[in-house]
C-alpha cells in the first residue's frame, strides 16, 4: 500500500511540475484491483506540504478505509471511470489552461497533427453538459457517468482523456504514472490546436493513414519507440 | 501587529511567486478592524527588498500611524473597499497580464467555466471609466468608488474581485492571503475565457445550476470541498 | 570607469532575469558625457559567460578606446540615440516577443491602460521602414537616424521607447537600469494590447485625462508614486 | 568519439533548458563525416536520467555500431539529411509549441523581421503531406525525402530548417549545438509571426534588402556579427 501512495503522491507532484496545476486544482489517483483499493489525494492541500502518508484510501465504492483527511471531492468521478474501465490504473483531474479552454467552449480537440496521435487515437471527446438533476445530485459520479457515455465503443486506452463541458480534463492511463503523461500531452496538442487553426483556419484533421501509423508505432502490437 | 505584518509581506511575496507581479506593479493589504488598522506594501519598494518591518501602517482613513516608508499609491482604493464592505479583511491590486487585458478591454470576465464558478459568482464586472472630475481630484479613492458601486447589490464575498476600466484588476477577501487566492484565480479564468471564445466565438455563460453547484460546494452553507 | 561597467553588466543581465533574451538577443549600453565615453555589450557573447570586465568602452562616435572584445554591432544606433538626446543615459536592444510582434506588424502600441501610461506617454511609435539605401550603407546608425526622426517633437524620456518595422524594440532612459524598466514595461503593454484587442476588437485609447494622470502622477513634478 | 558523445547529449540538455522539450519529444544527433559515424540520442529516455555513454553510434546508413539503447525512432530521417546535404554536422527534431503549430497548419513560417533574417534566408518551407505508402513503408525515412525534396535548391545551410506537415520541425547546422540554435530561433520567429498576423492581419514578408542585409552581416563572406 505504501508504495501505490508514493506513487500517487509523486504522480500528483509530477502536475505541478509540468505547469498542470494551480493552486490545488488537481488530483491524481490510482487503484490496485487485487486489493480493491483507490489511492487518491487529499481534498485542497497544498501540494508543497503533502507527504505519502496523506494519500487516503477508499475502496472500489469510494468509501474512506484509511486516511485522517479528506479525499479530493472529484472521488466519485475516478470511481465511476474505474468501474466503468477495467483497463485503467490511474486518473487524473485537472484545470490545465489549454485542455479547460477547450472544455469551456464546449469542444473536442482535433487530432491536427502527430504529437496528438502519438497519446491520442483520433479527436480528444467532449462530453454533453450535464443536466439540472444531475448536478444536483451525485454531480461527481454523473461527471464520470458523462464521459463513460461519451467513449462508448472507444477503448479506454486508446482515448485516455476526455475534457467535460463547461468544466475541464480527465486523463487515465495504465497507472497513475502514465494517466500523468497523457494529462501532460493533452495540454500540449490543446494549445497547439488553437495556435494551428489561428494560422490556418481551414485545418482539418490529419490523414487516418498519419493517425493510425503513429499511433501504432508507440502503442500498437509492434510498436518500436522506446526502449525494449 | 507583527502578525499582522508578516501575513501582509507574506500575501506580497506570494503574489511574485504566483506570476501576477512584474517590477512592483501590484501591492496587498489587510485591514485589523478591532485595532483600526490597515497594513500595507510601503509604495514602488523591490519585493526581494522588502522586509515584514517596512509594511505601512494607517489607521481606516489611510492615515500613517507607523512605518518610514511611503505606503502604496494605491492605499485610497485600499481604504474605499474596507469602509464600504465590512466583511472583507484582504485587498489585492495587481497588473497581471490576463486580467489587466480585460480591464484594458473594458469588459467583465464573463463565466464559461467550473474553474470561475468555483471562486466567483458570475461574470467579475468591470467598471464604468472614470469621469474627468473623478480621475483629477481624489483620483485612487474614486477607483475604490466606482469599484463599490458597480457591486452594489452584490455580496462582496461571493463576488471577490472587479477589473477597473482601463486599469486593471482589484481582488479581496476574509484576509491578505484569501484575497491573493482569488487574485490567482482571477488571472487564470481571465486566460482560459480569451481561449475558450477563440475556440468557440459563440461560447456562452455556463447554465446557473452548473454556477450555483460549484460556487456554493466550495463556499455555501453545505460546502465539501477541501478539509472540514 | 568600472562602475559604468559594472552598472551595464548587470543590466544586461536583468534583461534575461526578466525573460526578453533568447540566446544572445539583446544590448545594454550607458553613457558618461562627463568623460565622454559608452559603456556597451560585447556582440555575440553568451550571458552567463561575460564579465563587467568584458563590456566594450567607446567614445560618443563609436570608436572603441577599451576592451578587447568587438562591441554589439547595434552600437551606431545606441551613438545615434544619445547623440540626439542629451537627457538619455542609457539604451536597450532587444528582440523581445511582444514588442517585437509589432515592430513585426510595422504597428505602434497603442496605449490602452494605466500600465502603459505610468511609462509612456501615448502611442509607442513605430519607425518607417527603412529605404534600400539606408540599409545597404551604415544601416545601424540609420535605424537611430528613423528612430530620432519618428520622435521629432516627443521629449526623448516622455516616450522611452519606439520599434523599428521589421525589426524590434528600442527603449532608454536615465541610465541603464531605468533603460531596462522601460524594456519590461513596453514588453508587458504589448502583450496586453493584444490580448486587449483579442477581446474587444473595437477598444480605443484611453481617455487623455487618465493618460495625464498616470503618467504625471509617476515622472511629473508632483509625482507621488514611489519613496521620496 | 567520447567528445562527440558529450557533444550531442549537453545539445539535448540545451533543448530542454531552452523549453523546446516536453517529456521526451526530441532529439539531437551529430555526424563525424571522417570517422563515418553518426552519435543520436535514445529512444524515448528521460533526459535527466540521461549520461553521455547513453548517446548511440551508428554508421551512416543508421546501423547501430555502438550502444547499449535503441537509437531515437526519428533517426533515419537525420540519416537522410546528412546523406543529402555534406555540408551539415548536426540535426535537431523537436515538437515545439508554435514551430510545431506551423506544421499542423501546413504552412511555412513566413519571414516578417530581422529574427528570422538573422538566421533563416526567407521563408521556413513546410512540405507537402506523406502519401500514404510513404507513411506506411520506411516512414522516418521518406520524412527526411520530403524534407530534402522541399529544400531542392536552396543551400541547406542557408535555411537551416523546415517543418513538416502534421509533424513537427527539424533543424540543421554545422554541428550540434548549431542545429540547437537555429531550433531555438526558429520557435522565436514562428511565435512572432503568429503574433505579427494578429495585430496586423495584412503583414507581408519584409522587404528582399532587409533580408538580405541581416541574413549576410551574420552569416555572409563579409558578417561583422559577433566575435572575430
Amino acid at each position: 500500500m505504501n508504495k501505490l501512495k508514493q506513487a500517487v503522491w509523486q504522480a500528483n507532484l509530477a502536475l505541478v511540475d509540468h505547469g498542470l496545476v494551480v493552486l490545488t486544482w488537481g488530483n491524481v489517483s490510482a487503484v490496485d484491483r487485487k486489493r480493491g483499493v483507490i489511492v487518491i489525494k487529499p481534498s485542497g492541500v497544498a501540494y508543497d506540504a503533502m507527504r505519502p502518508e496523506d494519500m487516503v484510501v477508499t475502496d472500489l465504492d469510494g468509501t474512506v478505509v484509511e486516511g485522517k483527511l479528506r479525499p479530493s471531492s472529484d472521488l466519485p468521478t475516478h470511481v465511476a471511470l474505474y468501474r466503468a474501465w477495467k483497463e485503467i490504473g490511474g486518473v487524473v483531474h485537472t484545470h490545465s489552461m489549454y485542455a479547460t479552454s477547450f472544455a469551456q467552449a464546449c469542444r473536442g480537440i482535433p487530432c491536427l497533427g502527430t504529437t496528438h496521435a502519438d497519446h491520442f487515437y483520433g479527436e480528444v471527446p467532449c462530453t454533453r453538459v450535464l443536466r439540472r438533476a444531475e448536478v444536483e445530485k451525485d454531480y461527481e459520479a454523473n461527471t464520470g457517468k458523462v464521459i463513460v457515455e461519451r467513449l462508448a465503443g472507444t477503448l479506454a486506452l486508446q482515448m485516455p482523456a476526455a475534457v467535460v463541458a463547461n468544466h475541464g480534463p480527465f486523463a487515465w492511463g495504465k497507472d497513475a504514472a502514465d494517466a500523468v503523461h497523457n494529462a501532460v500531452a493533452l495540454e500540449q496538442v490543446a494549445q497547439m490546436a488553437i495556435n494551428a487553426r489561428q494560422i490556418n483556419p481551414a485545418v482539418k484533421a490529419i490523414p487516418a493513414y498519419i493517425l493510425d501509423k503513429h499511433y501504432l508505432r508507440k502503442h500498437g502490437a509492434t510498436a518500436y519507440y522506446g526502449q525494449k
